[in-house]
């Protein structure tokens, strides 16, 4: 590609919120570099926004309030940060059909539509790139879709909603209450008002979903995603999982079931060893740990929120696209043509750790253990613990089906000398396991 | 690109090894993978090896000893494994001369002679990728290259050498010594019977010199890198990071001095805060800590060597080259066009440790705490520590230029009180420094 030849690349804009101004401020700041990189400057035409009259850091002149001309405007790439299914969808449809490549950061039209956006952008020869989607600045998608591409993935585990890690953070290193912490993240900015799509873990499942399809090459939805949120977590699972040498975070977990049977897409808090690298991972800091055949492990850490961050992630893809538009061709796009089947969560491997209060009455060790060899779980450590309450009891099993699992708890809950079940959870990363 | 239409890729691989059998396997092993995700497979033509009569996992009939013959064969793509400058170099530009885009691991070659190498194939239109020259499964030149494009890299630090991670790992959580730590990565095969490349730091310089490239598009070459090793390092300096709550790393560290008036690039043994993410680095991993404006802190984690995930960093960066091939378009190739100048170690800032010796005299510590102040250094802690002969006495500094705090030590050894100056070693990555 000649320096000397190459005309200015077209950018269009669709949302002028914090990502937005801080995606146009990059684009003025790195002028020079970016010319200098690629041979000619990317030149930003409009931005679409809901309200004219919002101040914002971004020149007046290029404002616009309707979002379907912005996205019908012919510019190289239209960069969508709207958000959400609709008008988003119809507006990158549009911009499409119009001949632009697309860069968006929308993990729910991703993880409910993706397929039917690739398949248009595939239909164009145009380019539709989503890093900022999952995990902010980590370059996941990238990562899975090209460098892994010689190599086999085997499962993923991400701590993707930076929420969740830092409620879980502060209830872990200052004894915080679920209550507290999500207050002390919503006063920090980190938790919106409605913590719902956060603290239920609807936002990691929908990342979890575009993982999968991009290690698995099958087409996975948020549906097919299992969820289970943080907002039982309490301060005696916290202890539990600091005396078990463990530590509580919101995983997104993809994997492959008995090499190409199937893929398990999941979203649950878990227990992990404080020595997994997953482990040391703080406050609202994203991050993606990958199993792969060949490479083994590999981790990739940063920041997944905020609009810097975000922004970087946007305008890596914005580079990426302006220079294929240059060179006419297109990037990798996403191929689900492998297609496995998307298996129950029942069919997971996992260890578990159960937390019971236990009337203080002769037999009540073997009826319990009676009832995990019932479901065909085998017991991995069993450790008495104080409850207040008669007699605390936490069993940590070896690896099962979650099926089997689940139905273990179930017989629990029916045994008289069971008074409570007071905490049930998922662990991962143990050596071996 | 529409996957009935697409003939083969060929592949001819130049080197027989460790990396060159996985490489092949691979090939074999992900076929029908690669095919449906690629629209086609990826065809073994020829394999280079010195000794045809070595047994090797290798069909025989893919064998050749006429490396020259290989590198010319028309190949879509050559990997090249064989490593050094010569003849992998005279290989490496027939090969492109010939139209062949080229993957290489060779990370002495690409940091002695890079630039000749880049000109050659953007001069013939084909690509030379070489993700696996630095940090083995790492990702981190498609990351550098093309995920932070619209980012400004600031600093890059990274474990970049397994050997003395391992060394280092061993010291500090088994108290070996050095020598104890060496013998036992040779008799695992982690360290070579010549264990000077990896223990004087010229592996690592290598990398450092491919990382500060990439990260500043400014031409960096293996002699532009300060180096130090880590055999000087004692139980007495583990020790002693162990009571300021660092880690010593071989850190590589690459950085843009007072914005864009120039890079440092340097390779040496590091104290590091134990919270920072590379603290926590183990054993022969790997791992790049990056800083960028936007981005924000960013860390990759994976395995730096050996010959699986080697393999798979190489077939990454075949399975980009092929794509491009049947497209007719190149990869980013390697702008230097920033080419910012390299300066020296001595305008390099950093906090510095200074472990001494001090005979029990009236006024030492104030002739001391001069020898610092002449030099224009400010001490952050004083620590008294047992040494044996005399009074032990660790320093530690704010931030200073390197060339200060190197006067300052000069200023030391003269001083009558000191016994002798035991351990020196410079800190990154504490908070606010």
């Amino acid at each position: 590609m000649s320096p000397e030849s190459a005309r200015p690349v077209t950018v269009a804009v669709l949302g002028g919120g914090t990502v937005g101004a801080q995606v146009a401020k990059l684009l003025t700041d790195r002028d020079t570099d970016l010319h200098i990189r690629m041979g000619t400057s990317l030149k930003l035409t409009q931005v679409a926004v809901r309200d004219l009259n919002k101040e914002r850091p971004i020149p007046a002149a290029l404002l616009s309030d309707d979002a379907m001309a912005v996205a019908t405007s012919g510019a190289d790439i239209v960069v969508e940060l709207i958000g959400g299914i609709e008008p988003a969808k119809s507006l990158i449809l549009a911009a499409i059909k119009s001949g632009s490549s697309v860069v968006t950061a929308n993990k729910a039209l991703l993880a409910s539509d993706g397929a039917s956006l690739y398949a248009a952008a595939e239909a164009e020869g145009v380019d539709i790139f989503f890093e900022a989607s999952v995990a902010g600045a980590i370059p996941i998608v990238r990562l899975l879709q090209e460098s892994l591409s010689g190599d086999h993935v085997t499962k993923i585990m991400g701590i993707v909603n930076g929420t969740t890690n830092y409620i879980l953070t502060r209830m872990d290193e200052d004894g915080a209450s679920f209550a507290d912490a999500l207050a002390e993240a919503q006063a920090l900015g980190y938790a919106e008002a409605d913590p719902r799509a956060d603290v239920e873990g609807h936002d990691a499942a929908s990342k979890a979903a575009i993982l999968a399809e991009l290690a698995f090459h099958t087409h996975v939805t948020r549906e097919d995603v299992y969820c289970e949120g943080i907002a039982h977590i309490t301060k005696s699972d916290i202890s539990a999982a600091k005396s078990l040498g463990c530590v509580i975070k919101l995983l997104a977990v993809a994997e492959r079931v008995d090499d190409d049977r199937g893929v398990i897409v999941r979203v649950h808090p878990t227990m992990v060893p404080r020595e997994h690298p997953l482990a040391s991972v703080r406050d609202a800091f994203n991050a993606v740990f990958i199993e792969a055949e060949a490479a083994g492990e590999l981790m990739f850490y940063g920041r997944g929120a905020g609009g810097a961050p975000t922004a970087s992630a946007v305008l890596g893809d914005v580079v990426v696209a302006a220079r294929n538009r240059l060179t006419g061709s297109t990037g990798w796009g996403e191929s689900a043509d492998v297609q496995l089947p998307v298996l129950s969560i029942s069919e997971a491997q996992t260890c578990y750790y159960v937390n019971l209060v236990v009337a203080d009455q002769p037999g009540a060790l073997a009826s319990i253990a009676k009832a995990f060899a019932d479901s065909g779980v085998s017991i991995q450590v069993v450790r008495q613990d104080g409850h207040g309450d008669g007699a605390g009891l936490i069993v940590c099993t070896h690896r099962s089906t979650d099926g089997a699992l689940q139905d273990t708890v179930d017989r629990l809950r029916e045994l008289s000398m069971v008074t409570a079940v007071v905490g049930v959870m998922r662990v991962e990363g143990e050596a071996g396991a």
